[in-house]
């Protein structure tokens, strides 16, 4: 397969290297800057590196676009890419608004091309283990996903700290998590005289009784990267950051029995022995470029993990963040 | 001075205890049942038990009410006991409704009684160091707090996880900075058939660009008691569990310089030695009551650090909360 | 039965109240020191105090006499206590010289009586979790224990590091694993003018190829109390200083094998999941109580597991230690 | 500069990669594996690659070789290099024994080369800080250095693991402090067919009261880096695999008071702040490589931090250890 790489800055030399790896061909590395194209042609002498985006969209030869570009350019590559008869895999956040996302879904639904986010978290080992212990019933039924992802920095100049980090665990969820959220609230701050939040919490509200939050922060001087998973059977902590030992299993729970007489409860409490499996050791990047090779070598037939549905949920659940936050955390409802 | 200790459950026996061995007499332990009035009896056998709160209330050589009852209580006893010209310390949170809260420092200003709620975090030597270190201006102006407490159980029967560990935060955020919040929002969830959140999440808003947040969960198969408070020029991570390196202070901090071309900022990250001071060993209940003997002795010259408008800024916070909550995240003002 | 207690400093205390919770009578304390005494009678008013220590070993209805003495005076009451007739529970280290154990034993013996060393770790539930686990073949063949025992603090005036802390790990070794130590090889300093080391190095050599190896430290900074133990299958992380996960299980190990040519080898490692068991909640020194009684109830039948044989073990392992000290290492035979 | 290097296998592309980065020209990849050198090749066009040593030795432009060879060959090719007139760098530990360590200082201070041994643990950051805290005098005197590096594997196949592991403890302890050892006792065990240890325990004795110890393991479950090194004013916790906050130091300390009567002391604990210390970010091998440039340059005028002297105390030591070892921990002299 033929591919172009939209965007040599961070994340762009990774996909050419596991794209690469698994065996495809990228045939142009497409940058506004000639700096970044020099580096990309050293390191790849037989790629064709170019300025101007259009070459590489009417190329009758390639088969895909990798956009890893800003997110405010998301939409218009995408969007001619799959107009041009391309498949294209985009960063996330896979666009700046629900409305976007919607439009480039319904293109490439019509034009049998595969339009795929690149939530490369939801390839990790760890991610697909705790998929697996929630698949397994091992869980029991899922209460709630509370996770913390602070840090010092990297303040972002167009979106807030919710758009920076909040992705992995809109992602993360969709995927762990059939049911979908109705509504959001967020709250934050900025600390800088523009107005985009630098420390900001988010909680997802579900039909059910399920519950999800997330806290995001550039300014902690500590960096954590922790879920806490609660079922009603088990428990997870999933602590990111810990180099083995990144998915701890406590058979720990809690049962609620109403007692006849005045309407009252007494909870049971159970703490068990704890268990954390051993992780494969695999490149996340690895796997989210086989799973787009697949889905494109399928016809379609191949839905991905990392699948457009999800990308357009996690923009649009940020964009009723973002209207929530600026009313002090007034529920937004998700259609 | 004399007193009498109401409620002989849980934290009862360490209010005898403490105030005993400051050199204060227990005259009475007041309890619904007797085998808890048993048990004062056989620890403290010069102590007078009896299930007739009136009598303590009453007896004219009482000085002091010590009230350790549930919430639902507080009101009542400590009401009844300021107009018999007692003075009162009533455990956390002060009463049910900020409306009781406001008629009881009412009628203490106006018997000139000292009416003390038990914060007794306050006195504890972490926060007591975390003030010192805020005070003497080494942390710059604060930016935020943020709190994690949680754990597996106590599910209670009467309040919810807000009302169990956010006055821990409340009253410190209280005690630590100045400005006073203006409203709150906060989410949460009730995963048993009565309407009581067992998690939930708690942001108060400020007029400043302060932000403070409290997750408070019964559900989680870890125990945390942790706190960022971030600074302009350094940030503390306070850690209660940790037995003896609860705070640690970090020299870091970022700033931001607006650039002038295109209203642009740059974001400069500073990140330097970490410190960890030595806490003295004090008993914090035993710190409380020396406090609100010394606010007694002083005739009401002496403000206690639990102050009774600190108490009741919790109580009025807790029940925006409550608002809040019920309307899934909705600002609710405070006035 | 009726009990005497030598010794109300430290640990006396810890004696009577759990001798007294599993309904055995403690007839005297007995102390050298008056205000000792005064606070076991305020403690324990039915209790006999003195300062005679004949009168207690010679009361005909007194049936055992725990000892909580130093260890210079152990041997002393020990033997006249198992003269008259008396079972004897005695602290550790047993005696302060092998040949002294060896006497007591004899004594035991002949007189058919229970002669049993405190060495409460054996009672632990982490302990005896090891010992399960170890038992039922999981881990394979044991290989090392290597133990690091380490704080600051405190001194003591007549015996070694060594004397202080290794008694835990030469017990817990001769309970978890059925060979004994050939030799020892020992190696250490004193930092003050006298002669009794506070930094050690203890080394223990077997027949098989295990090997076991413990560090003791008056003169560190952090506590530590970490031990690790290797099984051909599994190892094990045995972190005293853990709230809850004392006792972390490895499905890690290595096989080698052989290979032709060469007399070459090839090392082939395993890293699996971990698991850390939930231990029960039981007070380790009634376990060590319950045990001493049955043993006496049993009339010999039933062998403690802190048992006469174990403690002189441990006596004779440091008094080899001592000698080898004093030689910087030199291997000292244990006969 | 025009350099050589001979071994192209683990650490041979991290040495043309940072002398190459410091501006220094690799003529020659040197190895038995043509399979490395065509890799070395690929990644450096310009350099020349070779079977034959010789080549590389005989070439009057080369200034210098770096051996990054298996330590049997370190001592040979040393030898040809010198009596050739070249400067030299090899991999620790420099030599097999202590004689050949001899012998070749002798040969390169006669030439007047640079022959400096690659310790590259005394370049870090970390082990920089540290120094810098004991020569301020900080710390006041040195007590001991107690250190543990234990993990699973990596089996060696000609060395035992105290010569994989321990060259970074006395490397390390020999630039921290000024005294040299006298004797050395070691003990240890092979679980392996072969006679190579691969659990070893290792003390070192000095005149004064100091001592240090050294655990090594390839057989322990977790990995673990820590160095406890006490002084009479201050200790330090140096913990190698903390990402960011390796070095602790403890205000902590301990004095002893001698008593005038029965010649007894009292000890006097004392337990301060914690202070953790930013490091710089520098990569150790860049500054082992400029190092060894600056002496070349300098005429032999500068000695690098990783001296020859200090390295041929590493292989005296380690064959000392070797001898005690075999005879289970009896003292052995080092002259």
């Amino acid at each position: 397969m033929k591919l172009a790489v939209f965007g040599y800055g961070y994340w762009g030399p990774n996909l050419v290297r596991n794209f690469t790896a698994i065996g495809q061909t990228i045939k142009y590395v497409v940058d506004s800057d000639q700096s970044q194209l020099n580096k990309a042609q050293k390191a790849y002498p037989s790629v064709t590196t170019t300025l101007d985006a259009d070459i590489a969209i009417n190329d009758l030869e390639v088969d895909a676009i990798l956009i890893a570009l800003p997110v405010r350019f998301h939409y218009d590559i995408a969007k001619k890419a799959l107009l041009a008869g391309k498949h294209v895999m985009v960063e996330k956040p896979m666009t700046v608004t629900g409305a976007e996302a919607d439009e480039l879904i319904e293109i490439a639904t019509k034009q049998n091309l595969i339009l795929m986010p690149d939530h490369t978290f939801l390839y990790t080992s760890a991610v697909r283990k705790i998929k697996a212990l929630i698949d397994s019933g091992e869980m029991g039924d899922l209460l709630y996903f509370d996770s913390i992802r602070v840090n010092l920095g990297l303040f972002q100049h167009d979106v807030n700290v919710l758009w920076d980090l909040a992705p992995h665990d809109i992602s993360i969820l969709s995927y762990l998590f059939n049911e979908k959220p109705i509504s959001v609230s967020a709250t934050g701050k900025s600390h800088r005289d523009s107005n985009i939040e630098n420390i900001a919490y988010l909680t997802m509200h579900y039909k059910s009784d399920f519950i999800a939050h997330a806290s995001a922060s550039w300014i902690s001087p500590v960096k954590l990267r922790t879920v806490l998973i609660g079922g009603t059977k088990k428990m997870i902590v999933y602590d990111d950051l810990e180099p083995t030992e990144k998915v701890k299993v406590y058979d720990s729970g809690f049962e609620i029995n109403e007692i006849e007489e005045q309407n009252k409860y007494k909870v049971d409490y159970r703490v068990g022995d704890i268990y954390i499996p051993k992780l494969e050791m695999t490149e996340a990047i690895a796997g989210m470029a086989n799973d787009f090779i697949k889905a494109i070598e399928s016809g379609g037939e191949h839905t991905p993990v990392s699948d457009m549905h999800l990308g357009a949920l996690v923009v649009k659940t940020l964009e009723a963040a973002d209207k929530s936050l600026k009313e002090n955390g007034t529920e937004v409802k998700l259609n």
